[in-house]
């Protein structure tokens, strides 16, 4: 196989670990990188100073292709593109904010540029602003969310008639059957996030990712819609915003019990009541903590194997 | 191609028309079953006499497999149900209610049970109730919901490890490509509401069909979370619902806002701001009112055509 997004990052499988905050560290993004995916170091939760040691031990660990997810949300996300250029990394996924923003610059620098979206109008608004593809992520992924709820089935097929560009596809993808369900769709790639959270090499909290492994379907929920839409796992701290919400709570009450530093408490420091457990609904097929390597064989191979039993398939 | 479904109910393409109210009379389903799929009559927005006189010109109209789709939830099911055994209608999908209620009674009448469930686990107490199939209906799909708010991508998977059944995917399904995606995840066939409701046959308000073909992505949304989840087209009379729910309405302020007859006055009479107006998210890629045969052809054909690609994919 070989396609836009293979090409586009010269890799060899379409298949992107997502840079998520707290879970993506240089260990995940340069095993995933070296096992044939493109890995990214999750630059949300990292100050500048932090970032850079990152990029310089990936750079370290594989001599492959691996880039940086930058959420265009937090005060010090210029310095953090500073760090980025300078250090000649090769590709950035931006989300959270405007791809007008900083796409030129990340350009004129030599950097492939990637914008994350949850609606085909941002697609196109991608495409207006430059990037060299979308990641087209659906209501069911884990995290940061849009906030017209549209689900990956739905979200593929309209990004993909809407933009020349290639899209990587993202939301409820952990296995071989879903990776190929959304090429299917007309994706190009595919990015994981939840699947990479529950991995050896992932820098989550080992209790955080147990807890993944043991989520069932109802173990997620849209939470916050009033502030940023965010896919938490069920626990007391979702269980105080939702029973806020439900009481038409305003964006400063929510802000007070969302607080700071929520994030880290749950999925870096393991407390799973308190903390903020951003995680997708696909955990609930998330079998168990897995090297990043075995992760990846197993889905090529089912992969694989699907894509030969599909001809009996013919109507 | 030959499969679980196919077998199942004896026909054609593993297509099925869901049973939509105020959209799917003996027209709409005779129609489908003739092209090949299996048609099912909506009876959750028909009183006995109609039901019967609908059954009745069905048999009239086509000689194939048809089904009725009946929610548990309205006073006259159990007189409805009557009819169907009494009629001799071969197939019934049940809908919103326990599976356990229905399912014994009508097989002891020879007809095939299939049960609509939102969750992994409703599937299992489906199969526990011993129905033949379950149709796995995503959170993306038109009008009632579950409450779990798992999306096709998540669920189907999560439904085809649970049970032994046969699965039938829906939500967000339109095409050949969302066709063959949901059977790559592991259903053995699929289930379309939306967009058998933009066809000539629907026996929906043509102003209602002609805003599903309209819409784009933020056209839907779900809402009456504190009732019964369902998805509605947004209008004046969606607005107000969500209005009410931001400020913590109770289930009785409600009831009060959506009154009596909503979906009647929207979908079947084109009060197209007033009603109720049930659709699927999918809606956004239905690009026409057409015929049933020529949707379905173009379906299949799609879904071929993406099938000879498919070896191409090999990683």
């Amino acid at each position: 196989m070989s396609n836009r997004i293979i090409k586009l990052f010269d890799i060899k499988y379409p298949i992107i670990q997502g840079g998520m905050i707290w879970n993506a560290s240089w260990k995940l993004a340069s095993a995933v990188s070296n096992s044939g995916g493109l890995g990214l170091i999750g630059s949300g939760s990292m100050r500048p100073d932090n970032l850079k040691l990152q990029i310089q031990k990936c750079k370290e660990a594989t001599a492959f292709p691996f880039g940086v997810n930058v959420p265009l949300l937090y005060p010090h996300t210029e310095e953090n593109l500073k760090i980025i250029i300078n250090e000649g990394v090769k590709v950035v996924f931006t989300s959270a904010g405007n791809p007008k923003s900083f796409t030129n610059k990340l350009k004129e620098n030599g950097i492939v540029v990637v914008h994350v979206i949850s609606s085909k109008k941002y697609a196109i608004k991608s495409q207006e602003a430059g990037v060299d593809a979308v990641v087209a992520e659906g209501f069911e992924a884990g995290g940061h969310n849009g906030r017209e709820e549209t689900t990956t089935m739905c979200l593929v097929p309209d990004v993909v008639r809407s933009v020349d560009l290639p899209v990587i596809a993202a939301g409820g993808i952990a296995n071989g059957a879903s990776m190929l369900a959304a090429l299917t769709l007309g994706a190009d790639g595919v990015q994981m996030g939840s699947r990479f959270v529950a991995s050896e090499e992932g820098s989550g909290h080992p209790a955080f990712k147990d807890l993944v492994v043991e989520a069932d379907e109802s173990a997620t929920k849209l939470a916050l819609k009033k502030l940023v839409p965010v896919r938490l796992m069920k626990n007391q701290f979702f269980n105080k915003i939702e029973e806020a919400e439900a009481k038409g709570a305003s964006e400063e009450e929510l802000r007070n019990i969302l607080g700071k530093g929520r994030a880290k408490k749950g999925m870096f420091e393991g407390n799973l009541e308190e903390g903020e457990l951003e995680i997708g609904q696909v955990s609930s097929i998330i079998d168990g903590v897995k090297p990043v390597s075995e992760i990846i064989d197993n889905i090529v191979s089912e992969f694989n194997s699907l894509l030969d039993k599909m001809p009996a398939n013919k109507l």
